[in-house]
This record gives C-alpha cells, structure tokens and sequence, in this order.
C-alpha cells in the first residue's frame, strides 16, 4: 500500500498548477501529518517548471491512436522515440551500457520487475523459484512477487540468510544505490552455475543520488522516468536487457499484462530525455539537470546530518566519496531516502511510530524491509516546503521518549 | 500474441502523422499481407483528424509529476478529471448506471480483467477458482488469466460445459456485445449462490457498434478507451464497480502491477471524452462522434455482407434489430469484427487459413476462441483504405478451394 494519508489537495478544471506551491502537495501546517512515506519526486518540479516552454508537449486528438509501434521488433508497442531517447540519455549520463542491448519499455519499474520475474521463470518446474534480495531490501519486492500466488516464483526474503541455508533454482535483486539505505550493491549470494539468475533494480543509478562508479553492464537492468528525472506520474520504465530471449519474454508480459504502455507517456518522456541530452550538448541551459538536482540533493543531505547531528536520536549511514564518471569528481551519495537509526540500543524501539507520535511524521518502519523496526525511511524527495517542515519538526526531538 | 506481421512502419522524429494517410499503418500493396489479426481502431483517426485543435492536449514539463492524485479517494492514482469525464459520457450515452458507483481507472481493460480476478478471490482456498466465458469467448481470456500460473485462479474455458459438467467457485466473463461474434449476451452459468461470481467486459457497448439496449447495471463492468473512442495508444480502461470492498481490492491490484496508471493518459482520455460530450450538449459538431461513427460502421458492413452474399464461401451471423435508447431507433448492431463461417459443412476447414493463402488477408481462427476453425475473426476497425482492399480481395475468393 503507497499509503492513505489525506496529505493532498485536488485542483480541479485545468491541469495541476505546475509550480510546486501547495496544489497536491502535502499541507504544512503544524497540526498536519507530514507524508514522507513514499518517494514522491516534487523536490524536481520547480527545475521543470523553469523549462516549460521546451518541455512543453503537445497532442492532438487523432495522434498515437494504435495499439503498436513497430511490429518489426519484439517490444512491438514502444515508440521509437522512446527508444532512441533512452540510448541517447544513458550515453550522455554513462550509468549504463546500451549497445548491443535490448531496451523494453514498462509501465514503470514496477511492472518491468513482475516482467523480469516472468522472463527468468518457466512453468512446469517442481516449486517456484526463490526470489531474494538483501535485507534492508524495497518493501514493495515481498508484495509484488507474491500478490497473485504464483507458481512461478516465490519471495524467499533477505538474500544473506538464502546464501547461508537456501537451496535450488532463485532470483536475486541487486537493487543499488539501494533502496532504502543508499549503499551501492553487488550480488550477495555466492555463484551457483546455471541456478541463479540477477535483476539489477538501478532506478537510483542517478548522478543525483549517487557517484557514477562505472557504465554498469549487467543481464537485465531496470530503470524509472519517476526517479531519473523525477515524472512519476508518467508510469514509464525501461530495461536493458542483454538477451533476445529474456526481451522477448518481458515484451511478451508486458502485452498480457496491459496490452503495452502508454504512448502519450512515452512520447513525453521522450520529449524530456531530449531536452536534457541537447542541454549538455549545447551547454544552453542555465543549469544542467543533473548538476542542479545533485546541488538540490547535496544541500539537503547537508541540512539533514546537521540537525541528526545536533539531536543525538538518530544516526544515519555515512557513505564513502567515490569518484563519479559523469561529474569527473570524488563526491558522496546523496540518496533519496533518509534512512534513520534509532541510537538507543533495544531493537524494539519503533521509529516509525517516534516520528509519527512526536512529530507527526509518516515515514516507512525499518521491519516492511526486511530488519529492525529502530530503522525507519522518511522520503527526501518533497518539495522544499514540505522539507523544511520536516527539518524544523526533526530538530524538536530531542530523545526517543519525547517522540513516544 | 498481438500478433508479428511486418505491417507497420515508422516515423521518426516527429509525432506520427495524424492523417491516417499510411505512416503506421499497414500497407496496400496487393502482395502485401492485410493484418486484420487485432482490433486496431484506425477507422476513428479521420474523425478526430477533423478535431485537432479541440482536443490537442498540452502538459508541460511539470504537470502531472505525482505518482498520487487523490489520496482521499481508494483509488489514489485516478485524476479527478477523468473520473469526472468517465461518469459524464455514461451519463451522455446512458450505457451505463454509474450513480453511487466506485470508478477504478486501468491501463486497459486488459490490466482492469486481471484487476477484477484478483479482488473476487482471496488466498488459502484449496483449488484456484474456475473462470470461464462462453465459447466464442475473447482470445485473450486464458492466456491473461493463466500466464503467471496463480493459485487464485485458471481458466476454465467454455461457460456453456461448465454450466453442464463445472463444479465449485467460479467466475463467468460476460462479454457484451461479444468479440469476436458480436452478439448482446447474459450470463450462462446458471445461479449457484454464492459459488459464482461475474465480471462484465462492456469494451464495445458503445453506439457506433450496437444499439444500447438499457443503462448496464452489474457488479463489475469494464470500459476502454481504445474501443469507445479508438485512443487504443493511450492504454485507458476503466471500471464500475458497485461494491466498495472489491473497488478497493481492484485499485490495490492496479497499485501492487503498476504503481498506478499514466496521469498524461488520464489527462488526455479526460479531454476527449469532455470534447464529445460538450459536442453532444452544444449541438456544435458538423457530426456528433457517435453518429459519424456509426454511420461509418454501418456503411461497412453493409458492403461487407453484399461481397459475402455474392461469393457464397462464408456466412456472417444476423443480428437483431433492437429499439436503441441512444438514438431513439429500432437498429442494428455493426460489430467491430467480421466473423466469418466458412458454409461448408466440414468443421475441419481452416478458414483462417483459406484467408491467408488465397486472399493474403490475416484474421485470427476461430480455434483461438474455443470453437471449430471453420470460423475466422477479420478486424472491421482498420483505416478506410485497408478496409476497401480487404473488400475488393474478399470479393476475388470464389470457392473454400479457391483459398487453399
């Protein structure tokens, strides 16, 4: 569940006002929950509302009508322009090798995830196989892979413990930068020939969130519009997929699932890559996407460690300076999520329910992934707003039981 | 399978064109193969080319980012435009009750189907619950319901044997008018309590096909974009549903496969609807868009059954007049599809085939919707001039010989 706060107004007529100043967002009023819950990118609307006009895009009534795309390739209902979009854009930021790949189009990394599930799994096998990841892992994985019953696969929880006891045929998710803690991940279970099989979730794969170490190049890769450049409300994901066959069998779950994704969507995606890729190329913008959303995200993390620092209730990861790729510099990540550890030692302290109690605060309880309930994962991708609020209400905590 | 013809072509860098004059669609060419396999909704694009700047739809480079709309309402992810544009065509057309109804958007009927399967059933039963339509049911029913091999449910295939020979849960899929044989359907399982549950398919009970007989009024009714208006590319379906509980089990299943459905579709499937019904309230079209519509409609299928009569190789099923609330008209339906029954008497003749050798002409055989493959379904949504050369090859076929 994304969550049932009533933290969002509704602008009714004309489209959502464009400018990040209350319509939809969170309320901050102090009397008012604050819903960190859930990664809503806002924090990088006020950059594309300084882009309108080239970001701009327009759809007449009898366009994008069909069902397809181009029946001469196997992921039959994804637009060329989305295609060549998503090339262009990994050559230009460098997280990911894309030639000689296949890229498949989802409607988000949510779906692209059930579809890599399916293309590594076949039927007739004697129990489905284990799906694991290492804990602290993405909430939604246990519900995604197990909400139908399959037959097919199965969530079999924290890939460390697998490593240890597990036995037959799984799927490992190496999501990194991970979600929720931000470190940079490789696969935990030890090689075992033919019977494992890797998903790499790099949603965050971003130079926003994270230093670009290397073009990764791993057999199925899934990226999301929501996270890159923050258009959640899009639904649009993508894999590069080394495989003509595993494409084929994601193209194919795809066509089941939802008969193909959104072309309006992928237009639109298409249209905003673009404008990014042409910005670096011409140095036209004022400030580039990604350095200005990576100063965005530095600035807060700043702001952030200074008020855990000064109240002394929680900690959070401290993250190694690596050298990025893309900025030619050693910088630090800057993850999208705060992931917060109560400092008192009992691992029965809920920090959900800390900040919730004390603060109102809705953040995400450390056990949906996997671990202690002491941990608990408040979003940092509001908008600013919304994140000063939650500043200004973290520094009043002062101990756990205040916040009880 | 949506099917692998060479049948499209590509445009790049722009929007395809809007004209339906052949980018995308398939070629003429008399030794080309004629892809009527799916039902994609060409035959619409002329109208809404007449309407462009009505329906042109604008988003700039920061609308519609949210993953959430409303957070008030169970289904967080659906634009209170579209919901309000949905209710209003209804309440125009008069297809359906939607007063005190819940409306669950989709991507597609498709995603809204599997929706429907998972909140009429619940872990922990012994067998997975038996679904099941009456034969000719839509080819895509099995595979949609058994790809992921669940433990809620499997197909069961015909409704009429299940009727006869099935026992314990169930669920019928009424499709009403039926794809592919187009006919106004009920129910055929007969009452067994609490053991059988329904879902409607309603994806052509729109004007242009059929005459609305009274306002639907089921448990479940599922609606498209793509064959009410022909925005197939949009991947818009929608629900109305009677029982909170099972809205709300359908909007979890639509957020557990796809974190919600694209605001840019929603948007633009809001407008479009808008534009028709103002056109209806205004009397301003030259042609309201169901009359258009429906006259096409007619006008195809009266040159279709002229070339059938003549060459006396297939039989086309008859259809009712029935007194249609819309237009105030005793009228005929004109399903979306042909399906032709080859009028020799063996049942193993393969009608698809004599489609596909003699004419090049690619339909979908009737074996793939549960019955003999005397019988071959053909799109009748193609563009104008794919439909004229799907005539005048029909007319060349002589004898089921003449096709082998």
């Amino acid at each position: 569940m994304i969550g049932t706060e009533s933290s969002a107004s509704i602008n009714k007529g004309s489209l959502p006002s464009a400018n990040g100043n209350g319509t939809r967002s969170p309320t901050c009023s102090s009397d008012r929950v604050l819903n960190l819950e859930q990664g809503d990118p806002s924090v990088f609307q006020s950059y594309w509302s300084k882009m309108e006009d080239k970001c701009t895009m327009v759809i007449s009534g009898s366009q994008l009508m069909s069902y397809i795309s181009d029946f001469t390739t196997l992921c039959w209902f994804m637009e060329p322009e989305f295609q060549e979009a998503v090339r262009r854009l990994h050559r230009v930021v460098g997280n990911a090798v894309v030639d000689d790949r296949y890229i498949v189009v989802g409607t988000g990394s949510t779906q692209l995830y059930q579809a890599a599930l399916y293309s590594l799994t076949s039927p007739g096998g004697p129990e489905p196989v284990s799906v694991v990841s290492a804990a602290p892992y993405y909430s939604a994985y246990p519900e995604e892979t197990d909400y139908l019953r399959s037959r097919l696969y199965k969530w079999a929880g924290d890939a460390y413990e697998f490593d240890k006891n597990g036995t037959g045929p799984y799927i490992e998710v190496v999501n990194s930068p991970n979600n929720p803690d931000g470190t940079l991940r490789e696969a935990v279970v030890k090689n075992r020939g033919d019977e494992g099989k890797l998903i790499h979730d790099l949603a965050y794969y971003w130079p926003q969130y994270t230093p670009i170490i290397r073009p990764a190049d791993h057999d199925i890769m899934t990226f999301t519009f929501s996270k890159s450049t923050g258009h959640a409300g899009s639904r649009i994901g993508w894999a590069v997929v080394k495989d003509k066959e595993v494409a084929r069998k994601m193209s194919k779950f795809i066509e089941m699932s939802t008969l193909g994704v959104s072309k309006d969507s992928q237009q639109r995606a298409a249209k905003i890559m673009g404008v990014i890729c042409d910005d670096y190329k011409n140095f036209k913008s004022d400030e580039l996407f990604f350095e200005h959303t990576r100063r965005v995200m530095a600035d807060r993390w700043e702001r952030l460690r200074q008020v855990v620092d000064r109240n002394q209730v929680f900690s959070l990861p401290k993250y190694p300076k690596q050298y990025c790729l893309f900025s030619g510099e050693l910088i630090e990540p800057y993850p999208g999520f705060a992931w917060l550890e109560a400092k008192e030692e009992e691992e029965e302290i809920d920090s959900q329910k800390v900040l919730r109690g004390g603060i109102k605060v809705q953040g995400r309880t450390g056990s949906r992934f996997g671990v202690a309930q002491k941990y608990v994962r408040v979003s940092l991708l509001s908008n600013e707003e919304v994140f000063n609020q939650f500043l200004e209400r973290l520094s009043t905590i002062n101990s756990i039981s205040n916040g009880h």
